[in-house]
C-alpha cells in the first residue's frame, strides 16, 4: 500500500470528511487520509481494509504520501482551523501544489485565502459542497473555485465523484477567489427560501384548510410528482408522515425554533452591500430568527389580538360566512379557536390539529385552494430564484468573476439539498440567454409565474386577512410587482431627501446625471 | 478675541459643520473653526464679524485656542477622513481632552476609536446627529456615546444645541463606544421605513384610489393634524403640494431612482449578525435597490404581466365588478391601462394621472380607504419602531451597553428627521416600563396597533390582488402575525435539517437543551 502513492488526501475525518474519502475511493482514486484526532484515520483505515486508503500520521507524512502535483483536500470546522491548517501546509508544500477547502467557509476569507497561498506558489481552491452526509457519500454538488491553474489537476478527481444529471456532472468551475464559496453561499441562501416556502404552505394547510399532517404528507408527494418536483418537497413529505411513539406525528414534538450555522445570513448581507433586493431570502432568515424568539412570542400570543371583524373576502364573495381570525393569539378568546391554545406553555404540543370549523376555509373549496398553494409556492420559488441568480450576476460585475449561470444550475441540479426539476428549467434558460437579466423574463418563467400568479395572490391576500404569517409568500408578490413597475414612489423618496438633506435629484425629462435642487418650502 | 480661549473647535466647516458652529455661538459658546480647505474659515469669521468665532489655520492654532480639557468636534466626510484628522490631532492633545465625532460613522469604527483614543488618555465620542442643515442650525437630535468621563464636560455644550420638547433636550447619554453612532444607524434604518411606508400609502392612493398629488397632499396635511403628526408626513404633503414651471406636480419630474448614503444597510446587517429580525426596515432598504434598477424595472414592465382575471375581492364583496390589472406592465395590454405606459422609456413622465376607471377601487369608497390607509401606516409605524427598539434591546446585551430606551425616544421625539408625535408616546411607553420586550406589547400601542390593523390588513390584501407594490406594509404584517404565533412552523425547519444533515432538535415534551436525531426514511 504504501508504495503506491495517493491521488489526494483528505483532512478531517468527521461524517462529511469520511464520506466523501470513501466516494473518492470507490471511483478509483487512492486517498491519504489524515484527522487531528488521534487513532481517528487508522480506525478508518482498519474498518476498511482492502481498499486504497493511506492512514497519515502527521501532516508531513500525509503530504509525503502523494503524488505531485498535490492535492490536499480539507473537510474541516470553517474559520480559525482553515487557516490553521494551511499555515501548517504551507511549509511541507511545492509549488503548484493544491490545498482544496470544502467547508462552509466565508467567501472573503476565502478571497484572502488564494491570494496569500498563490504568493507562495500554492494553488487554493475554495470548493462548496453540499447534499449532506448521503451526498457527500453517493455523489454531492460540487462549486469548486480560487485559483484558475488548479482546475486541470483536480478536474476529473471532483467530476467523477459528483452527482450526475443526464451524464453531466453536477460539478463545475465557477470562477476566481472566493467565488466558489459565493456561489455556496447563494445556494445555501435559496435553500433558506425553499425550506421557508414550504412551511408558509404547510402553515396554511393546517391552519386554513384543517389539513392533519398526514393529508399534508399526501399534498406534498402528490406535488413531489410535479412542477415542484424536488427534494425537500420529497423530504417533507416523508417528514410529515413520520409518527412518534405515541402514534402521533412526530414533527408535532419538535421545538419551533428554526437553528442555522450563520451561512444564510452571509448572502442577505452581501446583498444588502452590493445593492441586490434579496428580499425573499432575507425574510427567511429573518423567519428563522423570529421562530428563536420563542418565549417572546409565547408572551405575545397571549396579548395581541388577530383580526376581528375581518372577514375572509375569498367566502364573503362566494357568500359564506367564514370569520376569520386564525391567529394563535386568538385561540384563547374565540369560543372555536383552533387547537393551540394562545396561553399554553412553551412546551405546549402542536399534536391537536384544529378542528374544521367556521374559522376555517370551508372544505369543499379544499382543492381549490390546495391547487393555489401549489401554485403559490410554484410562483414564489421562481422570485428566490431570480434573486439568487441577480445577485450573483451583481456579485459577478462587482468582484470581477465570469460566472456559468447554466452551468451553476446544473451543479445544483442533483446532489444537493435543492436539488430539482425546477433546476433544470433553470439551466435552459440560461442556455437559452447566457446573458438572462432576471429569470423572471426568461420565456418559460415569465409564462410559469404569469400562470401560477392567481394563486399566490389569493393565498397571500387570505393569509393577510386570516392573520395566519406568510412573510416569505408575501415578499414573492412585492418583488414580482415591483419588478414590474417601470415607475415606483422613489420620486418621493428622492424629494424627501433634497427637502431636508439638500441630495438632490434627477428628473426624468434631462438626460441622466444632472443634478436639481429645489426650495420646497417656498410656493412654487 | 485671541484674548479669551474658546470652548469648543469645530473641523470641518461644510454646511452642517458651519450650521452647528452657528448654533453653538449663538448658545453663548466661543467656538474655534477650522477647515483644510484654506480660506474657508477666515471667510467665515469675516462673514461673521462680531460673534464669538476664532478661525484657525492650523490644527495645532485649532489646539491651542481651546480651554481645557479641550473638547474638538469634527464635522467631516466618514471613513478614513476621520482616522487622519484623529491621529493628527492626538499628539496636539492632553490627556482628558476629547474628540467628538458628529459625522455618519460606521459605529465598529467609532468603537475602534474610543479604544485607540483612550489608550493615549484622550476621550473620544461618537455622536449621532440628526436633522440635517435645519437641525444643525436650529437644533438638532444628538446621540453622544463612546468613553463617559466626557460627558460631564460636554454635556452642557450639547444640550444647550440640541432641539427641546416640553423643555427636555433631544440630546442624552447613549452608551460606551460605538453606542452614539449605533443608535444613529438605527435612527436611519426607521428613516427609511418611515419613509417607504409613506410612499407606499401614496402610491396606492395614486394607483387604487386615483388621488390626483394635491388630493393626496390634502390627505397628508389631514394626516399630519392626527396620530400621524411628523416632520416626514408634514414635508410629504409640501412635496405633494409643489408644481414645475409648467403647472405640474414637480413630483411627477423626478426621476424614481432613490439614492442613500449606505447608512441605512448597516442597521439590516447588524440585525442579521446579532438575529433580530427587522424586516420592515430591510424591505425598505431593498425597495431603494429596486428603484434603482430602473432599466431592468422597465424592460420588465413590458413583459411580465399583472393580475388579470383576479377581481377585488372587496368590491366582489359589494357587488361592484372592480376588474383589477393595475401593474403599469399591464397597460400596454389594458384597453383602460392606467396613465403611465407600460413601455414607457426611462424618461416617461409621472404627469398623467391615472383615470378613475374601472380598474380602480370606486371612488364612493375612497374615504373608507383613506382611513384604511391611515391606520395601515400607522400600524406598520407601530411595528417599524418595535423592530428598531428590538434591535437596539439586542445590541445592548450583545455590546455590553446599557441603553435608556426613554431617553433614545426623547433624542428622536424632536429635531431630527423622524421626529413625531408618536415618539412622544414610545417614550411614554418606556417610562412606564423600561424593561418593555417589545413595542407592541406596550397597552397603548397593542391598543393602537388592535384597531388600526383592520385597515393595514384590507390595504395589504387589496395591494396583493391589484399587484401593487407594497413590500414594507406587507412585512408589517407578516411581523405581527409571526411575533403573535406561540407557534410557526419551524418545527418542520428543524425536522428537515435534521433529516438532511443530522442537525438534529429540540422536543416540545422535554426540557431545553437535550437534543435528538431521527432516522427520518425508516418507517416508524
Amino acid at each position: 500500500m504504501t508504495n503506491r502513492k495517493s491521488d489526494i488526501a483528505m483532512i478531517g475525518m468527521a461524517v462529511m470528511g469520511s464520506n466523501l474519502a470513501l466516494n473518492l475511493e470507490e471511483h478509483g482514486f487512492m486517498v491519504s487520509v489524515y484527522d487531528v484526532r488521534e487513532g481517528i484515520c487508522d480506525k478508518f483505515a482498519a474498518g476498511n481494509r482492502g481498499k486504497k486508503f493511506y492512514a497519515a500520521h502527521s501532516l508531513k507524512e500525509l503530504v509525503d504520501s502523494l503524488k505531485t502535483p498535490r492535492v490536499v483536500m480539507m473537510m474541516i470546522k470553517a474559520g480559525e482551523p482553515v487557516d490553521q491548517v494551511t499555515g501548517n501546509l504551507l511549509p511541507l508544500l511545492q509549488e503548484g501544489d493544491i490545498i482544496v477547502d470544502g467547508g462552509n467557509s466565508f467567501w472573503k476569507d476565502t478571497e484572502r485565502r488564494v491570494a496569500e497561498c498563490e504568493k507562495q506558489g500554492v494553488l487554493f481552491v475554495g470548493m462548496g459542497v453540499s447534499g449532506g452526509e448521503t451526498g457527500a457519500r453517493r455523489g454531492p454538488s460540487l462549486m469548486p473555485g480560487g485559483s484558475r491553474k488548479a482546475w486541470e489537476r483536480v478536474k476529473p478527481i471532483f467530476t467523477s465523484i459528483a452527482a450526475r444529471c443526464d451524464g453531466d456532472p453536477c460539478c463545475g468551475w465557477t470562477s476566481d477567489g472566493g467565488a466558489g464559496h459565493y456561489v455556496k453561499m447563494v445556494h445555501n441562501g435559496i435553500e433558506y427560501g425553499d425550506m421557508e416556502l414550504i412551511c408558509e404552505t404547510w402553515w396554511f394547510m393546517k391552519k386554513c384548510l384543517g389539513l392533519s399532517d398526514h393529508e399534508a404528507a399526501d399534498v406534498f408527494e402528490r406535488w413531489n410528482q410535479g412542477k415542484l418536483d424536488s427534494y425537500l418537497i420529497s423530504i417533507t413529505a416523508d417528514i410529515l408522515k413520520k409518527d412518534d411513539a405515541d402514534g402521533q406525528p412526530l414533527v408535532e414534538k419538535i421545538l419551533d425554533k428554526a437553528g442555522q450555522k450563520g451561512t444564510g445570513k452571509w448572502a442577505s448581507q452581501s446583498a444588502l452591500d452590493i445593492g441586490v433586493p434579496l428580499t425573499l431570502i432575507t425574510e427567511s432568515v429573518y423567519a428563522r430568527y423570529m421562530s428563536a424568539c420563542k418565549e417572546e412570542r409565547v408572551h405575545a400570543s397571549v396579548v395581541l389580538e388577530g383580526p376581528k371583524e375581518q372577514q375572509s373576502l375569498e367566502a364573503a364573495g362566494d357568500g359564506k360566512a367564514a370569520e376569520a381570525s386564525a391567529g394563535d393569539g386568538e385561540a384563547a378568546k374565540a369560543p372555536a379557536g383552533d387547537g393551540q391554545a394562545a396561553g399554553a406553555p412553551a412546551g405546549e404540543s402542536y399534536a391537536a390539529e384544529a378542528p374544521a370549523g367556521e374559522m376555517q376555509v370551508q372544505n369543499d373549496d379544499r382543492d381549490r385552494w390546495l391547487s393555489d398553494l401549489e401554485d403559490a409556492l410554484y410562483a414564489a420559488k421562481i422570485c428566490s430564484y431570480a434573486q439568487g441568480f441577480s445577485l450573483l450576476k451583481a456579485a459577478e460585475k462587482e468582484m470581477g468573476w465570469k460566472l456559468d449561470h447554466g452551468s451553476i444550475a446544473l451543479m445544483w441540479r442533483g446532489g444537493c439539498i435543492i436539488r430539482s426539476r425546477f433546476l433544470g428549467e433553470i439551466r435552459k434558460a440560461f442556455d437559452r440567454n447566457p446573458e438572462l437579466e432576471n429569470l423572471l423574463l426568461d420565456d418559460f418563467f415569465r409564462e410559469a409565474f404569469g400562470k401560477a400568479q392567481r394563486g399566490l395572490r389569493r393565498v397571500v391576500s387570505e393569509a393577510v386577512l386570516l392573520g395566519i404569517p406568510a412573510p416569505a409568500l408575501s415578499a414573492a408578490v412585492s418583488y414580482y410587482d415591483s419588478l414590474r413597475s417601470s415607475l415606483l414612489p422613489a420620486n418621493l423618496i428622492q424629494a424627501q431627501r433634497d427637502y431636508f438633506g439638500a441630495h438632490t435629484y434627477e428628473r426624468v425629462d434631462t438626460p441622466d446625471g444632472t443634478h436639481y435642487h429645489t426650495e420646497w418650502q417656498k410656493e412654487s
